[in-house]
């Protein structure tokens, strides 16, 4: 995941950029930073942190310009090095820039290990970094040119925002894997971001999708932007867990509403199976669409019955007397005056390891609910996804392990259901095509 | 509001008391704090903060004991000042106390002034110290015997835990008006709370609620407790507003569960008048179980079109460009996709001065929503609460200065409806009073 | 210790308190505070730490007014508790009150217990809060007569600072055992405070000590102060331990310059035994006025041979690995070069517990001096003071244990001399009375 | 300046890299770090702030291994970035490696941009960046020899620590302009340190300095080091200013005690010119030693008659009031009555600027002194230093721009001596040569 966004020609463009950082909080929080342009120099700060830890009043006001790059940083597990936040800046031949990067390179380390070899140094673990040398290194003479010969260098899937003095290079890789829009700001700068629902923070106007393998270039003072098509044009796949999770309901992506996408796969979803139940109960935040889906296709009642505290942090006392599942239940509660004697479809987004589906059968049957059946408003991820999602391993994949009836079996439901690829495609719409690589094992990027 | 927590015979008390508080966050956000009682020693850690932010394992390790009491503060704009924070502690005669108060004194004044009269000195702004200072100059030998008579000094609407170095007193006023129950730990501890969810996290069995003008003991290392009858009985009147927005949807106040009595609520909202328009939608998170009993009740589509970024602190970047309602942005974004050219019914919780539902209606709009019918989840708010709710003066109430039609025009929808007070009775349930004061200005409590 | 400062009719009166306390840091590292009466409310900012970590901008700048009392708390191993760092303000009958003071009272406990068993309450573990509840209890109408009514009531030392909201009492118990002076601001305003040095920082001139026995009366807006004899004239009997090591050598207590009297102390020193030494040498910082005495009398040459890191803070890590008297070291380090084969004469100000005086010892000696006369520039400390020092109880006083002879051995010194009453007495001056009470017992204070 | 330090083959060098840090925190107070390579992995925790800030006992126990290298950096104003804080650690072709270093390259400008110019990129503002792109871009086999490539490309002044994850290579520039010594610790590992009191405070035995040219191979497990000349011998020149006030009193530098050479120097200001006056005053504290050589060559005597509050931090809030001199106030305050009517003879270690010497002079005079004699324990600084000392520009330079007598005039002082060239070179000793650069302008290093 991660989350980008860029400001061009707009006033307190770091102000704007930290608002769009906080709309899309949702897509990184383990360290977010903002770079800006100004006066000949270009200015970054960065930590670890949500965007309203990272950044106050103080040190956002030292980050001056009309033009910014920000970055939200999904963290893996373990890696948790203040190092490793974005934007990354740099001196190099032609002056200072800084990059702020959406995704993941599939051939980081064959390019890392031919950049090491030439002599390059890297400060970072990121394989953005990558991307700085190869700008570094080219023989070319403008900035355009080299980002060109860089991006000719890497594979896999990225949105990547490049900053000089005075201009923005916009890229998104040829499959358009990851999404990336731009958008007008009220006294007339652009704005481009990983979602639009940072638009709709800072009252930007949706102008449209940057396309797969375009480049996009904005410059200091200029009223418009050049577009240049970098690739030659892709069958475009947009990532299907954008729909699934990543993205905020409120967001349009590539042309969709994904409040709307979850709620035709919870339709899709109930059309399946018609199982006899009282209720239909979602996995709050992100299974409420697709439980309302459920809930209009199969005309079954909608109750709320698992309640989420928001207020869970990051961080939390460990308790030391033995208190079961106390992760999942500082976040959700399931209501045994709704619940008990009742026949209940849960709906949840997806199903990785299967330990947090595991306990929250095991919070509903202990709430009283006499029959649950579970499902799933994705299909079975078999795969790790290698394009900038922080999936486990294979051989941590429960459906990569276990059949249906045995995840079933092991999460404790009295039955269990996952999309198909095809009900999937169809649930999203059928005109155009995605990356499923987590459900397909089809690394197409070559 | 505010939450209370008291813990007696179980290991490990404050942390038990410190996952109740987090589990009641939403009862007080100012302050909090937890005491315990260990080697005839009371010890308190409090602060201004979320319970997460004040606490962490080094200062709740140092809250040794079996014994603890806990609680948040909801704080009134402008008071915020460390000392306001509870428990609160003092030396007296018979040793060491601290006690955790949830409510109103309505004769604060009264007695404060008295107390200072005779010499009395004030540390904090709180009513509860009245409290402290009464028990402090009874004559009476016993702490129990104490606390009767410094109760039978104060009016109001109060949960009080008092904790001596080896018991804990645990009193509600005689009109019940704000919640308490009691519940048993997996250990054989119990725990006294004023909401049942934090008996659902910490994994306790609910027992019963403490009576309107019981007062309860537990004593260190008893099995049982004991149950006295304080005052005459009165007819009990737990506050309105705990079903409308204080409590959380999953508890349990005076045996009914919150979330069913939104739902019934809002069903009596949709029978009022049978509006016709395209969907129902929430202003999450409090209006969701209203809006679901009005979609039920009158078949209309349940759509999530506001939706809520969870991430807001209470401390934020102040803009500096012209941003509209950015404060109401931060929290809520209604998806243009779903709202354009509909007509919507939009049920929230309730109205208190009508500048936010005003932001929403705007938002609404901007959204592209061609007809707004806003539907109120509760009647006119006509006066002060003074019973421990922070309402506004009467001037800042809109339902005190508008009629019912000058509040449409000003919030700017095109219709709207509140509760009556015989629908807001019929629709908790018909077999007990409630506190209504800030509907119908009877100020009950003599 | 403690320090005490009160600041009155001068603009921007928090600031000027607040370098006064920076000055008197050396008095109280454990917490600092400052109350300012303003706009007929009394506002109070306090916290453990020193005066630089408790205050910054934007603390400060909330305490407005013209009017400010501040304290720096010298606080006693183990009862670091927020809740008992001064000023203590509090509301009584005729209205709001905060006070300062340093010093202990010596009937603290009959006080404390007298006014429980009426049915006060106490907040803290500090004897000042007994002042103010005496002060709430009279039945005097006029603040004025209410502290002396109340100062009636307690003994010991004390410097006490009571502000109302429009006025300022200043009281020197009748001893004067701790010290407080009287400066004229810049603008015109007053200041008191324990010590001159603070005077020289914020440009204020000395105007008088105030004298044992008296009370101080500023009034806001008025260019003059009243002084009224609270106490018949007593013995002044100033804590011989001001001169010895509590105060900074630029102030001048009771008319004398604490550096010169630390200076004739090392002259007596040296003419008690004309040892034959290569040098002598101080223990930085506070031994370095006595030094120079004894090599001035002595004609020895004066050496810093032992260097001192001031960049000791509070907090270090503790080592894991094995480092002998690491935390000695880490403030104090010997130097071989100068001291290899010599015989030394080391002049420190006081011998307390033994143990740091050994490690010193052992420094010297593995840093290469043959010979290591001891000198110590007090009496030896038998008896616990009990006027507001924190010195340790009896038994850990180590002349009160051991002879003069058995401490040199302990120490390992090669010889041992320590100043005996009357050369103390003779080396502060003859001219008036000290309290010696922890060289000879006589706890004079009835 | 800024401060290295290595740990070799010693259980918990972190720790001990940590107090050797400690005890160097005079060379730089900006930002400290370490490196330890452990497990094959180098780990790096830096930050700004001084050593007791940037660490504590979470971060330090999470650098593990038995070697390490750590940095204080002396930081120029305006440059506070976090991002130039050392060591550097950085991946290249032969895996990972850290390094520190102390001084300055006087080629940094060519050297960057010929690295540049051939694709590299930087992120730091350090020239110390540019030798670990030297060393990647060698294509030499071993870490060693790319070393001495690397090295054959700059100039100016360094010590140099790297760390590979099984070596550490330690070199000092031909000219031996800062001083870098190798000790021995008690478990048998090995310390090289900018300082000798950094051996002091941990505990290890000076073994030699690392001479000029030389570079010393320590290797994980082994119990001996190996030493190479790398580069012809050169006449060695040590900074002078490392006697005059960089270095602490009690470290020994090319075998010179530093507090020795201070009071030399003092002795040399004293034959200078036998003025008549009434004591000798030092500016504390690196005027003390200087001032007690001066004192003992002109029998004057010998006066603490300005007091030093070391509580001063980096951060004090502003005065809004006009307090005159404020900043100097805050940290020297001159005794009144030790000065008043007295002719004296003030010893500083230097006059840079002069703003510092004319307000100490102003408070002298405030302060009651009739005459004043400012000596100055070094030659008329008239160039800046390029070799790792944070002089100002030359304009800034007061001696460069005025005549002895025109500073004189300006800090207001009766008479004005600095010592000549060749009395500072006698007054170190005259067997070796010096950097001289501040005061002769003879940029040597070629």
């Amino acid at each position: 995941m991660c989350a980008v966004v860029g400001i061009i020609n707009s006033k307190d463009a770091a102000r704007t950029a930290y608002y769009a950082l906080f709309a899309m909080q949702h897509r990184g929080q383990e360290a977010s930073g903002i770079s800006v342009s100004f006066n000949h120099h270009i200015k970054t700060y960065k930590n670890l942190g949500l965007v309203n830890e990272v950044f106050n009043n103080e040190n956002l006001s030292t980050l001056k310009g009309n033009m910014a790059i920000g970055h939200n940083r999904y963290g893996t597990a373990g890696s948790k090095e203040s190092k490793d936040a974005q934007p990354i800046a740099a001196n190099y031949l032609l002056g200072e820039i800084s990059i702020a990067h959406n995704g993941n390179l599939t051939n980081n380390k064959e390019v890392r290990d031919k950049l090491i070899a030439e002599g390059a140094i890297f400060h970072t673990n990121m394989d953005s970094e990558n991307i700085i040398h190869l700008i570094a290194r080219s023989k070319k003479e403008h900035l355009q040119e080299r980002i060109v010969e860089a991006l000719g260098e890497i594979k896999g899937a990225y949105c990547l925002l490049v900053m000089s003095r005075s201009k923005m290079f916009v890229v998104r890789d040829k499959y358009g894997i990851r999404p990336l829009s731009i958008g007008r700001l009220k006294d007339g700068g652009y704005i481009v971001a990983s979602e639009t629902c940072a638009f709709d923070l800072v009252g930007a106007e949706f102008i449209r999708d940057v396309n797969p393998g375009e480049m996009i270039i904005f410059e200091e003072g200029s009223n418009s932007f050049e577009s240049i098509e970098l690739f030659n044009a892709q069958a475009p796949r947009i990532c299907a867990f954008e729909y699934i999770y990543f993205a905020r309901p409120d967001s349009t992506v590539e042309g969709k509403n994904v409040y709307e996408v979850r709620k035709n796969i919870g339709k899709v979803l109930a059309k399946k199976s018609k199982i006899k139940a009282d209720m239909v109960v979602p996995v709050p935040d992100s299974g409420v669409p697709a439980a309302l889906g459920y809930a209009f296709e199969s005309g079954l009642p909608f109750e709320m019955a698992i309640v989420r505290n928001h207020y869970v942090g990051r961080t939390f006392i460990e308790p030391t007397q033995e208190m079961r599942n106390l992760k999942v239940k500082l976040k959700l509660n399931p209501m045994g005056e709704i619940l008990k004697g009742k026949s209940i479809v849960v709906v949840d987004d997806s199903i990785v390891r299967g330990t947090t589906s595991k306990k929250i059968v095991e919070l509903l049957r202990h709430a009283g609910a006499k029959e649950i059946h579970f499902r799933v408003a994705a299909p079975e991820i078999k795969f790790p996804d290698v394009y900038g999602i922080d999936t486990p391993t294979k051989d941590e994949l429960i459906s990569h392990k276990m059949s249906v009836e045995e995840v079933r079996e092991y999460i404790g439901a009295d039955s269990l259901e996952f999309l198909s690829l095809d009900e999937l495609v169809s649930g999203i719409g059928s005109e155009r095509k995605y990356s499923l690589v987590s459900f397909d094992g089809d690394y197409f990027v070559k």
